[in-house]
């Protein structure tokens, strides 16, 4: 009945027809709207008789009667369109009210000052609306009567000033209209209905409906409905209420009311409200009407509701309902009782929590009543919060954190050296890089608190301080950050802890039921692991394997490797770190026992090992001008010699990933050699482990043809030296375009394919993730430009495009092609929904946000069920 | 008939087809081939017999006998698979000699040295191919005997050394295979058919079909054809003759010939050839002879012959004729003539000049017969040569060159910051980058010589010199480059200045006739248009609005523009370059009347029209620590504050293209607003132009729609303000994956599309062309792992499918899209191809390209004709 009634029209009935004592209404059909303008812009007089006719039935429910002096009626005028349309008239209240009736008003509300008010906002609302005298006119009228007063508010006029008030209106309205402020309520009515079905056709609402292709000729609704007031005396009221707890979920009554109020009082603070179960005992028949209203309203809407109420004179009207918003934790118990009460099924259940809902529930997070002084917004990039001593060096919080002490590591953004530091610390916050920057994404990783880009925060080093705005922040000055809105707060804060309740560990094995899609985590270390599988991971989708040769213990002899200048020094240092990168595969297989792990081959250019070029410049040209030490001269000069000769322009774009393995086979053969070996002692051991040899950053077959004999040829080696038989997979990650042009013939090659949405996303748009955000990316959104930043949310018309180009063309050469996603994107729900819907196996994301990927997962299914 | 015969075999037989006198032989099918191996591997009885019966027919036809005392006939025998496959045994010659037979040749060739020579080295080649005794211990003997004679050389073995050396080699004979060297000459015929049969199953032969997938059933053929001496007497002799000019495409008879002597002779240089005309008056019936045989072989051929002939007692032997090689300008000219005498078609013509020759002819070469010291090889980036004083620094490089000085810009690579330095110079030098390297890309755009990425240079710009190898380079040495091949040359050298011969112009003309596609050139300045227009180029297909921001006197102002801390003092700065920027569109486009000019909006990051990071780096850290200069510092800081800003990881993904427009859109309406007043200026002086608005680096259809807007805008004012109705065309680059994943709807908003393939491959690969070249991509062609640069040549199995996807989702919005590319692809000839192939509407390439991309584009529609 939308396209008839209007939005709100049809809501109004709907309301009244399950029953709800909703305030006695009329609704004035689009039809109406369209005899008005082929009445050429005037209202016909047979639709004026028939609103009598039906404002009579009103009049009777209500037990009032327009323009009565002992009752009167009030109603209030709104526009309601079958799609809401700004431009167009909204509201006008209280209409109805003119000299005489508000004498009766102030009676019964016993209230005079609330009449009066009433009286003056009306004439102002309706003189704007309807006559289009305006606003700012009366508003220099009221400024001035405050100013005569003496008073600052508006709130503390008094009744006399507001009479005076009143009639200064009036006189402003006969001045600019030729006319006398109407006071019939019928004529009053009749131009208010006049004036919504002119503002159909005002220029604004005809722009809108162009830009938004919506048709003029659907025509405006008009929505008359009886005020009423619940500051009549004790017998009156008004309140709020929740169905259930909107906070812990408790399916109890929640909320409050105040008796012989207007919604207003409540706002306005001036009486403290009172608990809803107590009026139970104030009005013990209101109260059982409302809490019988309440159940039925959970029945119809299949959930928690949030309920505005007024009681007028011993009558209950419902103003609205509508689904309550509700904290993290009580979305999910919500959700589980109700389908425990049998109220929702299992699949409603899961479709009411919000996957990104329960990233909250696993952090620790800043007590919400707390008072905080907040000095800057950054990304929310790593949920969480912490406090923190700030450290601005990696090698200092790594030194006072393994002290005790408790550091926030702040850098204008942090690089693959920067681990030791972010390890120690509590959380991570940086100036520059985006939701995906490498501070960005470590954090998720470890499940630590981070904020990125906060781009207000000036740091600076040498000083080693911050200015922020006006404030000045020192080494060792606390600060806290909240990774989940980014907020930069000045001092220590107040934490909660979070709880895994078990509503929320049954809501994810409901949805393991539903989903498709495998989740699992993506995982460096042994503890990773064994956290992902706690998070009910079922495997491991990308195992990274350069975190590992950041290891304090292993960075030395890696730097060794870089700098060799023969293929033989370079062997022999990767001889040492073979065992060591053996013992690393042995942890997470261990631990991964009976589910699959994906080992990404090196991937970052090779320079992110060595310490970065710009410091090493600024160092050898103080050594150079200081002459003070020749010795670590000579040794920063070669270091920077290598630096720069393994500098890129564009790192992204250069030599790295498999191309690593292209230019210095001995890295990857050592790679591989460590993995067969584990593969083979835990064989021994009888530990069934999936491993599956992972190739990165693959543009041609030919790559992948090189790589698979030289994984085949070192199998039969390890095999032979063990005597151990071995069985393993070979994929590729899919993140270069190339890839997925040529990805039927790379699937002849491949157990496996996996999506890297990140640098897929990267060459997709030529977005730089590390430079895009904080420089552009953003004016893309605020000018909506696109819609999401495609680092967030996989952006399905253009890279998802790419995705289904290499699904359909690795399963056209090997239908039963295993294929999965281990970008960022992986543990974002849009985006495992589009996975879900192209048909992935797996996706893979940071261990805190398996839980979001089970949900999402299963949302996605159960979606696609429906459709 | 090559499945029977074989390759050579067939060959032979279509020389004595058309009449050619060639040595008389027999060829054993391949069908022998398989009746030895169904015989169990032994040569069937029924096929040496036919051997032996047509070889009396080749005694007859030779007037020679085999084994004859008096005239012994010597045959060569050499495998012929219908494909030449390595690994399998190719050549014996001189069989047929033993003690008797050598007497006989000693005496009928009057030169026993001779004869004992070719008995030692047919029993060398046999023992080896045939008996299969290791060659080295052949050798061995070989090496022993010199020294015992006290020669070094082989030729200086007297005739008695080499008789001794017979014995020696027939004792090993005996030693290895426990038989006699065989003497009869059927019987060496037999072992050497035998040979050949085996030796299509050894295992290298195997390998090698089994790589490439060709079918070991179809065997091989055997031929056997008689030997023929030009060292009989003074009326026999040995040549070789093309049958035009190779250097100069003349059409006369040139090449050279010895009397009385073998092929070898003329090689070996102890006699001095006499050039081929003296044949005339010395043998006039063999010249006549052999010039009607050249006649006849070009008319069969269709091409210049490069002809090696004997004469062995009075009877000419065409021993092999072939396409002969020959200079650029021989083969434009050959062509020309070849088409203007009726030979060929004009088509044909076309075909037979290879694109890239063009390039050869436009540039000034090497004197190609200068004695050289080539010190290093390099890329060669640019053609032609150049020599100069090599200066290190662009501003010392003006300097030098405006004093008139010949100046070689040596740098480890170039950037922006670099052009007034390369335009004063002769020619560049880089140690560092690519084929599409900054300084390879300008200069072939400025038609200047230029090689790149020269590894082995060491560049030390403090010491303002280059080490290479043993060489050390101080400043303001003399170098040369040849941009053609590489190659970096010590010291001056001696030039050939280029001609645009009629033949060239006319065959160019001849081009125009067939080509579809249309060629335009890029051109930044009217200079570059001017000669675009010269080459015959019809378009300018991209003007780089950037290289006018680098002029001397735009930079200050451009500067000040991008240190601008508000947007009006980004408008001020704008202010002064817009009547430039009209200035340099006004030129471009009156220079281009009638034709269209692609005007592309600001494409590269702002920070490189500001000084290089790393350089303020150690500028400001020296000013720091020695406190010199205090106001310096701080304006240096400042720079380095705003460079820091700037800063990108990798600015190839980063804030650039239609990005800035989106950020600083004032600057890309300030180019608007140039172009159209050009083009309201010139429409009003009645000079018809065709501008063309391109958007660079577009990856969404709202952003094309919010430039779109902007430009329709500023084209309403321009009209306004000055009273000229104008009129220009819309477009985008397509460079980005997901502009072409978007292209249908990019369409909707476009008169045109323009492939930026430099930037669409190094998306699509995620290769850095900066980085790539130098770091890994070499070991990729190397490996084989790619067959081509693909910034060369367009990589059609990625890039290509991505310019397919573009096309197709274009022309299905919008069917007669204009669609062209302006890369460097745009002048290569198989990239050239492929634009034809896919139905592009234009290229567009450097102006010294524009020919070579005429005639590619010629050869592809003349070559789609065909199929």
């Amino acid at each position: 009945m939308k396209a008839l009634l209007g939005g709100k029209g049809a809501n109004l009935a709907e309301m009244t027809n399950i029953g709800l004592p909703v305030p006695p209404g009329l609704t004035i059909t689009t039809e109406a709207c369209s005899a008005y303008y082929e009445n050429g812009g005037k209202l016909p007089e047979a639709i004026m008789n028939e609103v009598k006719e039906y404002l009579e039935v009103v009049e009777k429910q209500a037990g009032k009667k327009f323009g009565d002096l002992e009752n009167p009626l009030l109603v209030s005028v709104r526009s309601g369109a079958s799609i809401s349309m700004p431009g167009m008239m909204d509201t006008v209240l209280n209409l109805g009210l003119n000299e005489e009736t508000v004498v009766s008003v102030a009676k019964n509300t016993n209230n005079e000052r609330f009449a009066y008010d009433a009286y003056r906002r009306f004439i102002q609302m309706f003189s704007d609306v309807v006559l289009e005298i305006p606003k700012h006119e009366f508003e220099d009228i009221l400024t001035e009567q405050k100013k005569e007063q003496g008073v600052d508010f508006d709130q503390e006029l008094s009744v006399d000033s507001l009479k005076a008030l009143i009639q200064k209106y009036k006189k402003l309205v006969l001045d600019e209209s030729g006319k006398p402020f109407p006071s019939d309520p019928l004529e009053q009515l009749s131009l208010a209905i006049d004036a919504v079905f002119r503002s159909w056709n005002n220029d604004r609402a005809i722009i809108y409906r162009n830009l938004n292709k919506i048709s003029h000729d659907i025509g405006t609704a008009v929505n008359v409905q009886s005020m009423v007031f619940g500051n009549m005396g004790n017998d009156s009221g008004t309140g709020v209420a929740f169905t259930r707890n909107p906070s812990t979920g408790e399916n109890l009554l929640y909320g409050e009311f105040l008796t012989n109020a207007q919604g207003e009082d409540v706002v306005a603070g001036i009486r403290t409200p009172r608990p809803i179960s107590e009026l139970k005992d104030e009005m013990p028949e209101i109260y059982k009407q409302f809490t019988e209203i309440a159940n039925m309203l959970e029945q119809k809407y299949q959930d928690m509701q949030d309920i505005e109420f007024t009681i007028e004179r011993g009558r209950l009207y419902m103003l609205q309902t509508r689904n309550g918003k509700r904290t993290a934790q009580a979305s999910v118990r919500v959700a589980y009782e109700m389908a425990n009460e049998g109220l929702i099924t299992k699949e409603q259940a899961i479709m009411m929590v919000e996957p990104d809902q329960l990233n909250q529930l696993l952090h620790r997070q800043i007590d919400p009543n707390a008072e905080l002084n907040v000095i800057a917004k950054g990304l929310p990039a790593s949920p969480g919060a912490a406090s923190g001593h700030v450290v601005f060096d990696s090698d200092e919080a790594e030194f006072l954190g393994k002290g005790g002490k408790k550091v926030l590591l702040v850098r204008t953004e942090t690089t693959p050296d920067d681990i030791h530091g972010i390890i120690v610390s509590q959380g991570i916050l940086t100036s520059r890089g985006g939701m995906t920057s490498h501070a960005a994404v470590v954090a998720r990783g470890m499940g630590k608190p981070c904020v990125c880009g906060c781009e207000s925060l000036v740091v600076d080093y040498n000083k080693k301080e911050i200015t922020v705005n006006n404030y000045k922040i020192k080494e060792g000055d606390v600060v806290s950050i909240d990774g989940a809105t980014g907020r930069v707060i000045l001092g220590e804060v107040p934490m909660k802890d979070p709880e895994m309740a078990e509503e929320y560990i049954n809501i994810l094995k409901w949805a393991d039921e539903f989903k498709k899609l495998t989740v699992r985590a993506n995982a460096d270390t042994p503890e990773d692991a064994r956290k992902a599988r706690m998070f009910g991971a079922t495997g491991i989708g990308l195992v990274r394997t350069e975190h590992m040769f950041m290891g304090q213990d292993r960075l030395p002899h890696v730097q060794k490797m870089i700098l060799a200048e023969t293929v033989d020094e370079r062997k022999d240092a990767l001889e040492i770190i073979l065992p060591m990168q053996k013992e690393d595969f042995y942890g997470i297989l261990k631990e991964m026992e009976g589910f699959p792990v994906t080992i990404r081959l090196l991937d970052p250019p090779l320079h992110e090992f060595l310490p970065n070029l710009e410091d090493l410049l600024v160092e050898t040209t103080t050594l150079k001008l200081t002459g003070a030490d020749p010795e670590k001269l000579e040794e920063k000069m070669t270091l920077l010699k290598k630096a720069k000769n393994l500098h890129e322009f564009n790192p992204m774009l250069g030599h790295r990933g498999c191309r690593l393995g292209i230019t210095y086979n001995e890295i990857y053969e050592m790679q591989i050699r460590a993995i067969h070996m584990a593969n083979a002692e835990l064989t021994q051991e009888g530990i069934k482990v999936y491993p599956e040899i992972e190739i990165p950053l693959t543009v041609d077959a030919s790559e992948m043809r090189f790589f698979k004999a030289m994984i085949e040829r070192v199998a039969q080696e390890v095999m032979e030296e063990s005597g151990v038989n071995i069985e393993y997979k070979i994929g590729t990650m899919i993140e270069m375009p190339r890839a997925v042009l040529v990805a039927d013939e790379l699937a002849e090659l491949c157990d496996f394919f996996s999506f890297g949405t990140n640098d897929l996303t990267q060459t997709t748009f030529g977005f730089s993730r590390d430079d895009s955000q904080g420089k552009f990316l953003q004016h893309y959104i605020e000018m909506k430009l696109l819609k999401e930043d495609p680092f967030i949310a996989i952006d399905r018309r253009g890279v998802g495009k790419m995705m289904l180009l290499a699904v359909e063309g690795g399963r056209r050469t090997k239908p039963d092609l295993e294929i999965g996603i281990c970008g960022e994107h992986g543990g974002e729900p849009s985006s495992v929904e589009f996975c879900h819907e192209i048909g992935l196996n797996f996706v893979s994301c940071s261990p805190y946000r398996v839980p979001i990927a089970r949900l999402a997962a299963a949302r996605a299914a159960i979606n696609d069920k429906k459709n």
